[in-house]
Parts: structure tokens; C-alpha cells; sequence
């Protein structure tokens, strides 16, 4: 193999597949990314057996060939290098001299026999949606996925499918995160499937911030995304994921529509007061006024309040902080709609955008002292 | 005391002195700052007796006093609060309000009999030194402190200061980074100090790029640094500093003249195939070509070059590449002057910057396989 290529080019493309390679792998030829080349592109390949990336680069293709190279060593060099031309030499060992006009790499490269093939996902199902529509939704629910692998089914975001509607839930049972959107496409029949957590978090940080779509298809265990010249393969987390339409809070007595950065920052300061009690801060509704307290007993309280308006009761509940600001956090809006009802019942925050288009949180309350 | 104050301007003052308070004290009081009011303004304190920082702020006085308010409570407060006014009260025990439009903070404070004084520090020799000097000299040696704390005398950085002359060296006697400059004022006798690094580095951080210059005077274990409306005072180490001026190779047989980025460009490639070999990489000087390569013995080899024009004899040398790497880092110039001798002697590295501005890099050669 011989090709020629620009440092830039080849060093973003390289960044894109690494990230799915695993640096601790029991099988050494997954360490590498590989390298082929298909007409005038180079594919790149980075996988580590659960989720794989697969990308394609035009390049000079002086001569056909395919090798697998370390990928941290590639990495690191073309992040090294500046943007310059670069030749890629491999020989029938797979002895592979990469070169500049002042620097030479001798990189033992290895056969790619055994690099293992990504997946095939055929489906006659398939949807799209704009990217940047996507990234939106995976920020606003990805804080809400379950660390605790004794529950591997909550260890990875829901994905509903239907005609046109799209919807993505996460709960680690203390919250939880729920963003309804449209789509485009419509399947033989509804799709449930649930994300790893890892695959969406990829997905994120490759996806651009445009109205590009990216293309979504499934088989039984796996789920393909493509977009900007790429794909990526995933694995799908097998189990029944509870049924989240039942936790949302149907109604509720005290309603306020608040500003989102003011009850971000008045949550984050009243969270200083928490620590040392489990992050627990209280929330109290009265006629005009939201009122945020928290108390540390060896250092003091601290009390915030904020101009609402009450439509119903008033009413008092205590959140774990956090569980609050995560949630704000994500958020890109100027007001939010908090609904509570009483101090045992879930508290829900809702952002109504447009016809079907909808963000539900909902936070279990906490006993407070 | 009462007083009220902007939150930007308390928030960058409390920042100023933060630093100075340690958070694994055994002394509960130093986990506090102190502040007073004297004046219209407020005196901010914080210290681990190791290091004192004081800063002065113009403020409203509305009835004077002083307190000791926990250090991270109300530097996190204050950041997550916007600019606005904050008004402070603080009772005949220390129960201390500090208030916004919207937010009440109740803040046990301690009395401030306890607090300890900062050393004072009045010597008959002062001299002054433009901040962004003291900050490039700084920069330019720190990277050379020793970590090794059974040679307290090398954890610091040593001050020369003579007739309007300052030399700055450190060493961990692996290398040696030496910068000489000119400075205002003129002592009784030389001043000859060890710095400890951690004071060089709050000196650092609380210093500007400016003109403006920062004053030093010196007891005999104390040294005061003033500037910006700020005093910082630490201890000195005690011990005898290395002869330093006998490390400095005298003359070297192998000069050439490099640009400063292609060699610290071509060097992190190289170390990059030097890992699993304690870093060592390899320099060769040709009559026209700076050489540099690296072995990787299960991965490849590295390969670099740069055109140079030799002045004197052919050699070659091994270094540790991290100890080329952070002194080029360190360095904001076009050009350096590489001479070597042979490969059992000290590198150095040289730049001559004006008459009696110098600095100078001296690497001790590793053996390579």
C-alpha cells in the first residue's frame, strides 16, 4: 500500500475511529485502526467488539493495500506533525514508513486477516434525523443513565421509534430524563431498542451542530448511524426497560414558570450548603415567591429566593441537588415550567417547544430533616 | 463590621489570597480568611505559614471589624453569584450575613484573635523588577525544581541579587536552567536566597504581564513580595545552594543555531518512540543536519532532521527527552544555541538576549543503549 495525504485530513480521521479503540483489550490487533484502501479513499476502522467506527478519506491512492497500525503511535505522531504532506509506505511484512519531508516513522504494522469485520446492519426500517436535533436530545437525557451495571438495562438510553415521532428516556430510578421529537421515516412497526451509554456519548462528539441528517437503521442487536462520511456500529443493551410513561406525574397542584439560569444559579448556590447532608436542598412554593434552603450545621444555611408566580397550592419538597442542576445544565431555554404536588410526590420539570415536541424531568423528593 | 462591596471585586480579591490557605491544615483557624476593615478599605489575609498572602480593597464601610470566614464557602458563594452589590454583617460573634437582593447567607465566622500575624519583613536593601520579567525568569527556571524533598535545598528555586544584577537557577542535577537579568536597586552585600517552588509559583499566577514592577525586600528567613495592591511573604529555604556557575560547561566544541519550535516539534515526535525507553533520545550533529532518533524496540523507530550548519566537530549525545522538551516549552524566542561537546559531557542550550541578559540550559547526557 502507498498513499499520499494531508497531515489534517488524515490526523481528523484518525481522531474520529480512535476513540472506539480500546486500550484495554485482551485481543492486541484491536489496539490498532485499520487501513485500506477502496477506490481513491482510505477507510479507516477503529472498534473495540461493542461499538465500532468506520470512516472514509479521499486520498492519493499511489498503490492498493491494507495494514493495521498501533493507534495510539498514529495518533500521536500526526498530532505531532504540522500540516504537511505525508506518505504512507506499507511492504508485504507490513513494515509501514511513514514520512514527511523532514521526519521518518518505522511503524511495525501487523496483517489485518484477523481484525475482526463490523457488523452488517440491513433493515428495511430507516430513519433521519438533523444532527444537531440529536445532540440536543442526547445532552438533555445522557446525565440520567444509570452507572449501576447490577441493572445493565438502565445502563444506556431508550430510544422509541414510531411514524414520524421519536423519543429518548434514561433513569437511574432517582430521575428521570424524557425528550419526545420528530423524525423522519416511519417503520414496519415501533422500535424500542435501548443505546449503551458509551455509544450515545460517541455519537455526541461526532456529530456537528448542522441541520445535516444522519441516517439511522437496526437489526435484532445492533443499531447503525451515518452521517458526515462515517458510520457507527453498535451493540444494543438486551432487557425490558421500565415503563417510563407510568413515573411521569399526570397532574399536578402548584405550577411556576420560572427562569432557567436563575434557579441554576440559586441551586447551585444553595447546593454549597448540601454537601455534607447528602446534597439535599428544600424547595418551598409560596403565592410569589420560589424559595430555595439548605443547611450545613457546622458552617450555616443559605436561603434564595425567586419572583414566581403560583398557579394551585403552595406547596414544599427536597430534591438531591444535583439531580436539579444536571438537569438545568442541560437545558437551552429561557424558562422552564416547575410542577410539584407534595413532599412525597415527584416533582416534574417541562419544557413544551412545539406540536409533539416536548421535555419532561422528573425528580423523586427526598425526606429533608 | 458591615460592609458593602461589588462581587467581581470581593470575588478577585478573596481568589488573590485563596490560594495561600491550605486545606489540610491542623489549625482549623487557617482553613479561614481574615478580613478587616481599615480604612475605607478591607484587608484580606490567608496563610499556611509556609506563605502568607495579603490583598487591600476599596470597599463601603459602614461599621468597622474584622472576621475569619471559612476560605471555600465563601469563595464558592461568591463565584456563583453574578456582579452585584453584597452587603456584610457580621455580629459581636461572628455570626456573619452576607446578603444580595436574593440570596442570605448565614456563615458561622471565628474570632480573629487567634489568626496568626504575617511575618514582618523590614530590610534596608530593596529592589524592584518589572512583573512580566520576574514571570518569564520564573518560567523559564521552575520546570528545573527539584521534587525530591531529602534535598530541601533544590526544591527552590535560588535569587542572586547584586548591583542592579538578579540571577534565577534551579536545579534537580539532572539539568540546570540559569537566567540572569537586570534589575532595579542595589544591596548592602549580595543576596544570595532559595525561593521555595511553591511561592514562585503564587508569584506566578498573582502577577500581570505589565510593566509594573513588583518591590522585594528580605529579612533573614523571610522574603516580601509587594505589587498590585497585594503583599505576598513565605519563608526561605534554608540549606547551600550548588555551586552552580561550576556546572556550566565553559567551552564546547559543536555549536549550531536552531529554530527554537522545529526542534521542540522534532523532539516530542521522537519522544514519542522513547517511552519504553527511560526517554532517552538520540542527538547527532552533521556538518549541515541536526539528527534526532528514537527507538521503540516493539513498535518502530523515529527519524527526524532539521538543517543546521555546524560550527566546530561531528558528535552525538543522549538525552532524556522530557528535559529538552519542557526547557523549549518554556522558551518565547525565534532561535536557540545548541552546543554539545561529546557525548559524555553536559549539553547546553543558550540564548544571549542583551548585555548581562542571559539564559542558560545545561543537560546532562544519559547513555544509550
Amino acid at each position: 500500500m502507498k498513499i499520499k495525504v494531508m497531515q489534517k485530513d488524515f490526523y481528523d480521521a484518525i481522531q474520529k475511529v480512535h476513540k472506539a479503540v480500546s486500550n484495554k483489550t485482551s485481543l492486541p490487533i484491536l489496539n490498532g485502526i485499520l487501513l485500506k484502501t477502496v477506490n481513491n479513499q482510505l477507510r479507516l476502522v477503529g472498534t473495540d467488539l461493542e461499538i465500532g467506527i468506520e470512516s472514509f478519506l479521499d486520498v492519493e491512492v499511489i498503490e492498493e493495500g491494507e495494514v493495521v497500525l498501533p493507534a495510539d503511535y498514529l495518533n500521536n505522531i500526526l498530532r505531532e506533525l504540522t500540516n504537511q504532506m505525508i506518505q504512507l509506505d506499507v511492504d508485504d511484512s507490513y513494515n509501514t514508513l511513514l514520512k514527511t519531508d523532514s521526519s521518518k516513522f518505522n511503524i511495525h504494522g501487523s496483517a489485518t486477516e484477523e481484525y475482526p469485520s463490523l457488523p452488517e446492519v440491513k433493515s428495511e426500517d430507516s430513519f433521519t434525523i438533523e444532527q444537531t436535533k440529536l445532540k440536543e436530545m442526547i445532552e438533555q437525557i445522557k446525565f440520567s443513565i444509570s452507572k449501576d451495571d447490577n441493572k445493565p438495562f438502565l445502563t444506556g438510553g431508550l430510544m422509541v421509534l414510531s411514524d414520524n415521532q421519536i423519543e429518548l428516556v434514561a433513569t437511574d430510578t432517582y430521575r428521570l430524563a424524557y425528550r419526545k421529537d420528530r423524525v423522519n421515516g416511519r417503520g414496519m412497526e415501533d422500535i424500542e431498542i435501548i443505546i449503551p451509554n458509551q455509544t450515545l456519548n460517541e455519537l455526541n462528539r461526532l456529530m456537528d451542530d448542522t441541520e445535516e441528517v444522519v441516517e439511522m437503521k437496526f437489526s435484532e442487536s445492533q443499531i447503525l448511524f451515518k452521517f458526515n462520511e462515517l458510520s457507527l456500529v453498535s451493540r444494543l443493551i438486551e432487557g425490558q426497560f421500565p415503563k417510563y410513561q407510568q413515573v411521569i406525574p399526570k397532574s399536578n397542584n402548584s405550577k411556576v414558570v420560572v427562569n432557567k439560569d436563575d434557579l441554576l444559579r440559586a441551586s447551585k448556590r444553595a447546593a454549597l450548603f448540601a454537601k455534607e447532608n447528602s446534597n439535599i436542598i428544600k424547595i418551598n412554593l409560596t403565592s410569589d415567591r420560589l424559595i430555595i434552603t439548605s443547611n450545613a450545621p457546622d458552617v450555616g444555611q443559605a436561603y434564595e429566593e425567586i419572583q414566581v408566580s403560583l398557579q394551585g397550592k403552595k406547596t414544599e419538597i427536597a430534591f438531591n441537588a444535583n439531580y436539579l442542576i444536571e438537569c438545568l445544565k442541560s437545558l437551552d431555554v429561557e424558562e422552564i415550567n416547575l410542577e410539584l404536588s407534595d413532599s412525597l410526590s415527584p416533582g416534574l420539570i417541562r419544557i413544551n417547544k412545539a406540536d409533539n415536541v416536548e421535555y419532561i424531568y422528573v425528580i423523586m423528593p427526598v425526606r429533608s430533616a
